[in-house]
């Protein structure tokens, strides 16, 4: 397990982290710059924010800066109500493996979505068979053009109680199901991104991790707190929480991953109400003792 | 699949679900009667419910009520941070089935706990893996003395958003392992409590229904929301969500079971707020139209 108490080599800042920080939303090139100013050189960010600047210039801004790309966010979401929908879904996943590319990521994080409709509070049905039908066809449309430009899909399960409005992959043995049957020599590298605070609670985590193996293409660390005000913005910061970080990065550096620990922390009423120095600051201070 | 549609006969309310009806604590001796009043004659009590007015002042109400208990709420919350505290889980677990024999429940549901301090916000250490083996043998030495008694323990696995503060088994399959472990031959009747709440978004949920079989000793309904804006009282009304109840419903009586559906509804801005009468109203219509 490498030693992360020294320096913050191995850290990646998701840029939804301080994407509101002090409760404003902040422009990708203002937060990238402030990844530079704190010797933050490997960065995820959301597609939304690279598109309010523009593509082109964040990825100059990216190659200026010489920063790294841990993952890009996201593709997927791909149940829908109809034929169009669907399609529609592609082609958006399509684009975001070109604009991964275009940004040198290691690979586009796949949140796979779930019940059409749930995340705007009037889902189309409940049939959530139906929906992972639809994201195991959508995975392996994507997983076509991805490998044909040498693009890394990495699902990334999220916890069930994002099952009905985000993602129907909620295990990373389910992920590891879908990866081992569509890719099975990992040829077409359709991998997984392992976030500690979707899957610390899975009593399978371990035995799955070692199952995942290679697979294992990003590393999302943030942290479960007590309690938990909100089912999508309180995550916690690295320490303040329960998850037994270290011990899950141990396991997944094990099975030979070295890439970044990427912090991502949605936090409606906490950090984004912060300055991004403060954030960062912390971050790093926390990367190198709770991580 | 039994026929639903035209009465409640196999409505059991979980006492819980009208336990602050118009935002006040409700006596549970005011909640059996109510019951009574609307031809509810099932229903599973909580503890401090009980407790509040009497052990047996209930189990009186409840035999002239001729009301019976689909279940009894709730032993468990075997992990401690000290050797007393874990003997005190299992004395009280001990009383809790005591209760249950009283009051004739067909079961004790067992909410087994997780990390010791959680709930109150402060966890005594991390290790999610030694409360699941303090809730290992904390179910084998209340299953010695249950059996004893003639009293089963329903395992209820609990969503895993609830992994760190109430319930460290989060999945029918794992609850099912300790069940097969402890007691292969179902010689002493442990089993499991199926709440649709707590396990609609599982992949493995039909398979392991199927797995479950005779040890399906209860069988819970409400409903997921979208958004839903609390993890813990925030449930909903059958139909008002996105979970096939139906669907688990049918699978679970393939598997021969035979009891009541219980109505069990934390909502603390929405069903407590109301009259208790508009509530088991509710309740009654849509047992017979989204159960």
């Amino acid at each position: 397990m490498r030693d992360f108490s020294n320096d913050h080599h191995w850290l990646s800042l998701n840029t939804a982290t301080v994407r509101k920080s002090e409760g404003l939303e902040q422009p990708l090139t203002l937060i990238l710059d402030a990844c530079a100013r704190h010797g933050i050189h490997a960065i995820s960010p959301w597609r939304d924010q690279v598109h309010a600047v523009g593509l082109a210039k964040i990825a100059a801004q990216v190659k200026a800066l010489d920063l790294q790309l841990s993952g890009y966010c996201r593709g997927g979401f791909y149940p829908a109500p109809d034929a169009k929908g669907l399609q529609d879904a592609l082609d958006d996943t399509r684009r975001a493996i070109d604009e991964a590319k275009i940004l040198n990521a290691p690979c586009l994080v796949l949140v796979v979505g779930a019940l059409p409709g749930a995340l705007q509070g009037k889902a189309a049905h409940k049939d959530i068979a139906l929906s992972r039908a639809q994201v195991f066809d959508g995975v392996a449309a994507s997983l076509e053009y991805a490998s044909s430009v040498g693009m890394p899909l990495a699902i990334e399960p999220l916890h069930p109680m994002q099952a009905a409005e985000r993602a129907c992959i909620n295990t990373l043995e389910h992920a590891l199901d879908i990866c081992e049957e569509l890719d099975p020599e990992y040829s077409k590298k359709l991998g997984v991104a392992i976030d500690v605070y979707h899957t610390w609670w899975d009593p399978k985590l371990h035995g799955q991790i070692k199952r995942a193996g290679k697979r294992i293409q990003a590393f999302h660390v943030c942290d479960w707190l007590t309690p938990t005000t909100d089912l999508l913005n309180d995550r916690g910061m690295m320490g303040d929480g329960v998850i037994e970080i270290p011990k899950i990065r141990a396991a997944v550096e094990a099975q030979g991953f070295s890439g970044f620990s990427e912090v991502e922390i949605f936090s409606s009423s906490n950090w984004w109400n912060r300055p991004m120095d403060e954030v960062l600051t912390t971050c790093i201070e926390r990367h190198k003792t709770a991580v």
